[in-house]
């Protein structure tokens, strides 16, 4: 059986990534998506092994040093990362895989499985971002420029991307991205030597 | 304005390419194809420049050594050939371009527009094949076995190619070779830097 395809949704905050990958697993629930592991505290109903993997700090450290993460970043305090067993254990059953993440940690993912399909969101126009940040409400003007900025110097990263998804609407970038599925399956090089004769079995002589 | 995708649909002989790009034409009725200049005279109805584009031995060799055939062949005597400038005019204005093919001129293409997207067409099984072939019934015992043959030494080239389409049954394969389409116009290297410039203009500062 091929392995899944490690499909990885990234872009800058307020690209509307969320949106988009909500959607994509309602319509595909084959698709499985990564279970972050996470030093903060459970929160009330959260189970460990469904909405996290809860580590203590220790153990994620020395989980990082045995490189046993995707990518990994700390934020206020606590760490967050992506476990690499969890995912390959996914693709090898022939799943695929969803990571939606922040440019950071995808180009830290393609670093440690340079087979992923790295897809870039982006709102129609960077005007159209400002606004879209805007429009969240809560922002004061300092953080909406510090988040264009941001915005800015991420999509100098495109080239490391395989593909650009210009999200005029969710319905529009999500059947796209779909697309992008269906032909990432039919790759060659998605299919090893043995899986390719495996397909053409059958000799009628 | 981005470049058209040049499409190349390629595969042994009896794995139903005719029909499946026949089915492509009329679902993308904005996919151009190619006309093809030949040596061979016209037949009754045929127009220069729509069914072929109709030359004189002479003026076809010529332009084989200038290098305007983005692939050509003999065949019992005369020759046949896909035009590079008329295919270039299509994709410069945007269209994407279907070319139906065999395996030996497809791998010229791709020698001369490497940028170009190249899909294997493959029956379910060799064994299939092998009855696709049997059932036309005009097929001699002999000419069966070497069509087999050569069919097994063109599969060996499928690692030179970019997808693997399976036709199972022609519906599947032609929505395949769609969603194949709207990746690659997604492909980030199919933008140059002025495009993905353009496409993100309208500063908000």
């Amino acid at each position: 059986m091929p392995q899944g395809v490690l499909l990885v949704i990234s872009g800058p905050s307020g690209t509307g990534k969320g949106t988009v990958c909500g959607r994509l697993r309602e319509r595909l629930p084959h698709l499985a998506y990564s279970v972050s592991a996470t030093t903060r505290a459970p929160r009330a109903g959260e189970r460990d092994g469904v909405n996290y993997f809860f580590l203590t700090k220790e153990e994620f450290q020395s989980r990082i040093e045995r490189g046993e993460f995707l990518e990994w970043a700390e934020v206020y305090g606590n760490y967050y990362g992506t476990p690499r067993s969890y995912v390959e254990r996914m693709l090898s059953s022939g799943r695929d895989v969803l990571l939606e993440i922040d440019t950071q940690g995808a180009m830290q993912v393609k670093a440690n499985y340079p087979a992923g399909v790295f897809v870039f969101l982006l709102p129609p126009t960077l005007e159209e971002l400002g606004r879209r940040i805007t429009c969240r409400g809560t922002e004061i003007e300092e953080e909406r420029r510090r988040r264009l900025s941001a915005a800015r110097n991420e999509i100098a990263q495109i080239r490391n991307y395989d593909y650009l998804v210009i999200n005029d609407t969710v319905q529009e970038a999500v059947a796209k991205i779909e697309a992008i599925l269906v032909a990432e399956r039919a790759r060659v090089k998605h299919f090893s030597d043995e899986e390719l004769k495996a397909r053409l079995e059958g000799q009628p002589e």
